[in-house]
């Protein structure tokens, strides 16, 4: 899947929502557990209340390798139901490079930490991309990515999203940006107009999808908002897919309102 | 396993040598792919080989990952034949939180530039370890990792090692130092004197193990070289455990003399 791709299904759906499917098998519903695969029935349920209101999903793989074998299989399985029944969906994952070859994933998150030869091997793959910690939504962000550089009087996320452009371009590079740091994504833009962000941070961590679309919107759209707790766990109950079908329809509308005031749609 | 008993290993065995199982199934021996489980063969006999010249073994997750399931099932061997035949050997991997609580793993080693937040959920567990990115040693370790803060006057993974002390001790942090960067070692032993460093980039990165020791021993040892091609694929004819257990001699032989020149054994 390419930029444009990606805008044109924003463009469908009125949405540029981003399910994270950190599924964790303490927090879905019990009734779930008489299933052979619970993690996998729970991510279907939710997939299929949702698909129509999401863009893209992010199985987060910690969850999956935390129940060995079974989360494996378990994820192998979702990526499949999700190629198979939304092949337009953009798929993302984290860390694990084998996944671009054997999983059939459009993303994976890496650090910058390490410079561009430990970046570069992600980004040999035509229509897929590498998304680059910039700017996290976490507390810790503030322990390095805002030190000031000497030379250049960047703050270090800056310098990551200035260096990081001679690697590849925004057919290749997306960045993830908090969206709890919404007051830079002005200067940011100013860096990389082009480039999508993932921007994790809405709701459940205070960050504003208003804020968010008033500085990052581009005219691709340019952002995939993450929102994981506020959907997938929406309901513990039975209904849990029903109302995690209306928590992801409620920020569609949202998001369908900020794509029409921005005249994308 | 704790740093005094790391240290008591690499005494008894002359020894701090980690031997990075970066195992590839087109780099084995093709004789190998005709057991059921190739990669498992494979790192069995590195492991009888070398282990009596080794402290450590680091299987490299990518490798695994990259074959998918069956990686998955080769690793899970590998961990279990490493715990039950050589338990006091340290075993170390990358990325995945997971593996501490399922694979019994001692370390695992993860990127500095979230910050707090996103270590210390690794850093709960009792006598296993975190080893942070600090100084690589690859090219893109230019990138980033030396710039210089305009407050501070730090290079950023002199800030690294010096704020990530206040997340762990000596007990739980240990730090990656690449050995093409042996020249940073004394500078950085003022900052961390106690901590154990993994050296990887001795030997087919440029690394000198001289100045590694050099700079880098500390009362405890505090150092773990890790050497992965130049052990692993020492050979790839049917001889290859043999001229494994040789260049691992070979690297202990050189280490022991250390140890003997700075009186730690």
């Amino acid at each position: 899947m390419n930029n444009q791709q990606l805008f044109e299904n924003i463009q469908k759906k009125g949405s540029f929502l981003c399910v994270g499917l950190d599924t964790d098998i303490r927090k879905i519903p019990s009734f779930l557990l008489e299933h052979a695969d619970p993690i996998f029935e729970f991510n279907k349920a939710i997939i299929e209340a949702t698909a129509k209101y999401t863009v893209a999903y992010k199985p987060n793989l910690a969850f999956y390798e935390s129940e060995g074998l079974d989360g494996w299989i378990s994820l192998e399985k979702t990526v499949n139901y999700l190629r198979e029944n939304y092949p337009d969906i953009f798929l993302s994952t984290m860390y694990a490079r084998a996944f671009f070859e054997k999983m059939n994933f459009d993303a994976v998150t890496v650090a910058p930490y390490m410079g561009e030869d430990s970046v570069k091997p992600f980004l040999v793959y035509k229509d897929k991309f590498v998304i680059l910690l910039a700017l996290t939504s976490n507390m810790g962000a503030y322990d390095f990515q805002f030190g000031v550089d000497n030379q250049t009087f960047e703050k270090l996320f800056e310098k990551v999203l200035r260096i990081s452009q001679t690697w590849g371009d925004e057919n290749s590079l997306m960045y993830v940006i908090g969206a709890t740091k919404a007051e830079e994504l002005a200067g940011i833009r100013k860096i990389i107009p082009n480039h999508f962000l993932l921007v994790p941070g809405v709701g459940a961590q205070g960050g504003s999808l208003q804020e968010v679309a008033k500085y990052g919107l581009n005219k691709q759209c340019g952002l995939l908002v993450n929102s994981s707790r506020a959907i997938i766990y929406a309901s513990n109950e039975e209904d849990f897919a029903l109302k995690a079908e209306e928590s992801a329809k409620e920020t569609r509308d949202e998001m369908q309102l900020l794509l029409k005031s921005a005249g994308l749609i």
